[in-house]
């Protein structure tokens, strides 16, 4: 497979910076090639301007307007191009990070911002004319992988620790941004403990991270519904008799919480 | 009151500029006083690097360890410091952007990444010698609002629409950071359909701006259980007792959504 390996750490000595480098490793050992965008290295700007979409300063930016017509134009700045190329090529996607605040890094964030833009990831249309969006759409076919690191210790992740549920706190990403735009997505990889962490640690990382790599093409990804399965009213709405009486964002998934074992 | 007004889009004639000017002016009509971020004029760097904590190339960067020497010897960037400042100053916050994939556009993002540091806002013991978070610490006392403005229309960002409940959407924001800094946080205010706004829109949004500003000092706030008032276990665990046999992050809520009105 084509892997693309999508990496945000201001410290290539971190466990961040190890991991990718040890992941990269195991996958080409495994025969795949892999492409690196290691936004930090690259001095990835993650802030979307005007500029993105060759707008003058008079006229007024309307972002998912401007970016859908320099998108038809092949017009957005080589540097989105060159990540939105990376992404066609792909057959799998692995997004790493550590989490601050809960979420991506900004640099990270900046990297979805500007390279999802109108007309690559969200606003096409189908033959069937329907909006191509959560299972289907340019990153249809592709498996998408998060790993993240994090500095406290794994209960307060779990479903009833204090930060919420990390699958949760990630919806946004999973479901909001890589099963929006069509991917296959993958239950996310957490590795607790970044700010502390021993080298017994890093070894244990390590493997679960070769562990989840090996199973990349083959492992069963998050039961996520898709738009057009029949879940979703014409609303998008789920259907009342799906997760009958629930609310949360795990009713989006075919196979609930409640149903799953806590942890 | 003193009140902070952050504000990130890329385009001052957009809706979100229009509801910051309005807001602005909904707040000072009111005798508050207005401190005003807006990043993008700001041109505010999102992207925290080694260099936030005067580092040379050769030591390793440990991010939390790093910002709070920097923190305390009082050595951040001069432009992170006048944020602290800000916020340490305002009575109440409030935080406005347009929804992009689900979160924060990157320049907020980083807004927190380099703002909130190790000492400022997590990190911080008290005078018991307990961690001061989730309820308690630097914006304790403080009000925070989030205005967002989305592409979609309401049903797909209610407790069964398919983008996901936007309360739990927000959780990171909402949850993890500004009620973990100690804030009082007030449930959000969505307004829908950014990009297809008419005239008779706009007013409306900016109708239900004023009264959710009215009501900044007195609405209630969404009810988040704080860490050290006894509903979680010495794991941060939610004690079994509440909300009990869920899961999910509406757990976090003194009054779960089951009890509460669908949206």
């Amino acid at each position: 497979m084509d892997v693309l390996w999508v990496v945000a750490h201001p410290e290539p000595r971190s466990l961040t910076g190890v991991l990718a480098a040890e992941g990269r490793a195991a996958l080409e050992e495994q025969g795949h090639e892999v492409a690196v965008s290691d936004l930090y290295a690259m001095r990835w700007n993650p802030v979307l301007t005007r500029l993105d979409y060759g707008l003058d300063g008079e006229e007024r930016l309307v972002v998912s307007a401007a970016a859908r017509r320099a998108f038809d134009a092949g017009t957005l700045p080589p540097e989105v191009r060159a990540e939105q190329d990376k992404l066609r090529r792909a057959d799998a996607l692995v997004l790493q990070f550590p989490l601050w605040w809960f979420g991506m890094p900004a640099i990270l964030k900046g990297w979805v911002d500007r390279v999802f833009v109108d007309g690559f990831a969200y606003g096409v249309r189908g033959p069937d004319g329907r909006t191509r969006r959560y299972g289907d759409g340019v990153l249809a076919g592709k498996r998408a992988l998060v790993v993240t690191t994090t500095g406290g210790p794994d209960p307060v992740f779990g479903s009833r620790g204090i930060n919420g549920h990390a699958e949760e706190l990630l919806f946004p990403l999973l479901h909001g941004t890589l099963f929006y735009a069509g991917a296959t997505v993958l239950p996310p990889l957490l590795v607790p403990g970044a700010d502390r962490f021993t080298e017994a640690d890093g070894a244990r990382a390590v493997a679960a991270l070769r562990e989840r790599l090996t199973g990349l093409r083959t492992d069963a990804p998050l039961p996520f519904r898709p738009q057009h399965g029949g879940d979703y009213d014409e609303h998008l709405v789920l259907r009342p008799h799906l997760a009958p009486g629930r609310t949360g964002l795990a009713v989006h998934t075919a196979d609930a919480p409640e149903v799953r074992a806590a942890g």
